[in-house]
């Protein structure tokens, strides 16, 4: 494919989200369960294409190209197919993020400012080879009013243009504009989509953190999402044991290749001895491997050292760090200096020690005697996530389909100038805040 | 300055911000008081470091280095510190956009979720010569809890370095930590700033579209606000021709230097000579040059011929483009293709067709029956104006004080842990929206 059928693909979804931007919540909902609908209908061809990207796959499984955990997540079953489908008619029922009013005033008599929620226009998502991706982002910006481009993992191409073609056609058919799909296919094009800021407004890549690193050094559009979740779990002075050894525990054991799951675990020296004892013992039944700084160590013979270089390092696997801090000031240099601004967690029953934390550490999530884990979307009751953000603008910690909306402001006169309120017989802006909703007034134009 | 000092200075910003993220409102305000007071206390310094810069610029005046617009808006005046410390003061008067509860919601018994605004971090502030936008732009940040880097125009240097200087005095004074404040002098230091994305959270650029553009094109840095106002005025077919008149002369003679003021005009053919007929006369007698099409210029015979270059063309001075249409497709196509995307406003009778426009045109603002001239954070009620930003990630529109803000999420459990929430015996959530406010459970703490 050249740059420019990638520049055609990126130009039609813009043409088709100009047009997707008026669509009723009603069309789009009708158009989601068609898409489940046709999920279930075409699982011979959906499981089909994704029997050859296994095959495919498992020559370079047996090269060692790919590894096990890629080859595991690559395979769909009947009821994955299910799942997916069941996923797509939950995203029907969700709220409409589009058209809510966020801001309503009278300007001055028969001059009324509404800011609306809208989709942001194209969105450019780029993911790594698992063939459930597709059919959730691609629904996510159906129901936010967004055309969207996806890039694939090449693993799961066959997988991707199967899940593509069923979505495409059985969201056209119900009304969703033509071309507000888009596919790409060769990792190269990557590159070129990087550079199309002028037709996507906003990039949401998943995958490994080296793989968002990529996107977000070589790109001028904005990012949403993550590379890192390097979180921290600060146990302070005052901390319950009983609740510091099941949330450390659950934070490191309970699912440890993912995002907020804790990776340093910093304690006050106060209560390192009576804390870091029992947690030796429950880490050591739970298989972690423990790094330690040289106070750990001696609490903890079978410790290993912690360098430098393991406050750095996001394990995703059962290994943690371990360090002593002799205040609740260190604890937060600490993790504003080698966090991630994912999630963080105070462990403490003092209130002080708890504001101090919750507000100077810089991360999306920070949490008071609770799991990281819990950072998510759905556990936040956000119904879907778009991601976790850990960057600040736009967006920040998990995102919803709030995340994937911007505002416009529409300003409604009968004539109005700005010359009248202006210089020394100005008339004055009343800005009283108006209770009409923007659905209403639209109705009634 | 060697590359390390701006460093140093992004870095002793950065710190700083950590600690003003935790200071009160009460603190802030008497800090803006006392920073009012300060300019007035100091204002023979301030006009002493002006009158030295105007000194220099008559030089750079007469050898044509500088425009005398620029020069103009180089002088301060006591009236015009006056007017400073006045503005000063209104921003102390404006809520607080720092800590509002933005969703608040149980997750399950004693497990509480609330997601809070907060400020950004350190805003990178860059300018043209104008001697008035640093203390605008430092109390913004300052109300906003947000640390500055700042970089004036070269030529108001002396009068930078003065009011950097009473406000850095002031407001350290009285309780804002030391460093919040930051400012760097050398025009070649600005490539490094742009830099420094680490240090910085957000650009808010002001000045000449090169400027912006350049700003644009030169960093990673989220960057707010726009690099020009090519702002569109379609007078439908079902127009009243009276109030397309006054809202067309309104948008191009009021203040036509400015970003919200028209460039072009679209006018249906049904109405065309009807509407600009008088228009012609209006924009001669105002001694608006006219720039039309063909269909134009057998109207106004005076008009001069529009290439293409016209509709891509912001004047901002007393010129304008029309160009007849014979569909409001038509125009919204071109105000889609050519616009960008700040404000664009359709004067029309027919509400399917303002429905339409308002809908399908993808700018930051769009009106009904208005002039394009309204679109301004005061004149929207927002207390005070950042920017307008024509991006549609993070803010967009003119954006108030709210665009220097992000948000947090705090989770408040005691001893909650994900495990509980998951497999075959699962407690459910219980997502139930919360009425207390972040403020209250923050003093409860």
């Amino acid at each position: 494919m050249k740059m420019s059928e990638v520049l055609e693909k990126a130009a039609a979804a813009r043409k088709a989200a100009l047009k997707l931007a008026t669509i009723t919540t009603e069309v789009k909902n009708s158009a989601l369960l068609k898409v489940a609908s046709a999920i279930l209908e075409n699982k011979e061809a959906l499981l089909r294409a994704n029997a050859e990207d296994l095959k495919a796959a498992e020559g370079l499984l047996k090269r060692g190209r790919i590894s096990s955990p890629l080859f595991q997540r690559l395979k769909l079953s009947e009821d994955k197919l299910k799942e997916i489908a069941k996923m797509v008619r939950s995203v029907a029922e969700l709220e409409d993020p589009v058209g809510r009013t966020l801001y309503a005033v009278e300007l001055d008599r028969g001059l009324e400012l509404y800011k609306v929620s809208c989709p942001i226009g194209v969105i450019g998502a780029i993911f790594e080879a698992r063939p459930d991706v597709l059919p959730q982002i691609s629904v996510l910006c159906l129901k936010s009013g967004n055309a969207v481009v996806l890039k694939g993992g090449s693993e799961a191409r066959r997988s991707n243009e199967a899940f593509f073609n069923v979505i495409k056609a059985a969201s056209e058919a119900t009304g969703i504009p033509p071309g507000w799909i888009q596919l790409i296919e060769a990792r190269r094009e990557v590159r070129e989509l990087l550079r199309l800021d002028e037709y996507i407004d906003l990039l949401v890549p998943r995958g490994s953190k080296e793989f968002v690193k990529f996107i977000q050094a070589n790109t001028n559009i904005p990012v949403l999402g993550h590379a890192e979740g390097l979180c921290h779990i600060y146990v302070d002075a005052d901390a319950d044991i009983e609740k510091a050894l099941k949330i450390c525990y659950d934070a490191k054991v309970q699912y440890p290749a993912v995002c907020n799951a804790v990776e340093t675990i910093l304690v006050h020296s106060r209560i390192a001895e009576q804390f870091l004892k029992p947690l030796g013992k429950l880490y050591a039944e739970a298989g972690v491997e423990i790094r330690g700084d040289e106070r750990v160590r001696k609490i903890i013979p079978e410790a290993k050292r912690a360098t430098e270089k393991d406050w750095r390092t996001e394990y995703l696997d059962l290994i943690i760090s371990i360090k002593v801090v002799d205040s609740i000031q260190e604890a937060i240099d600490h993790i504003n200096t080698y966090g991630s601004k994912h999630t963080d967690a105070i462990v403490t029953e003092n209130g002080r020690n708890a504001r101090l934390f919750l507000t100077e550490v810089d991360s999306s999530s920070v949490m008071l005697n609770a799991s990281t884990r819990f950072s998510d979307g759905y556990r936040y009751g956000l119904g879907a996530e778009v991601g976790i953000s850990t960057g600040k603008i736009h967006a920040r910690g998990p995102v919803g389909l709030e995340g994937l909306t911007t505002s416009k402001y529409y300003l409604l006169g009968d004539g109005h100038v700005v010359a009248d309120y202006l210089g020394p017989e100005a008339k004055p802006f009343t800005h009283v805040p108006l209770k009409k909703r923007w659905s209403e007034v639209e109705r009634e134009l």
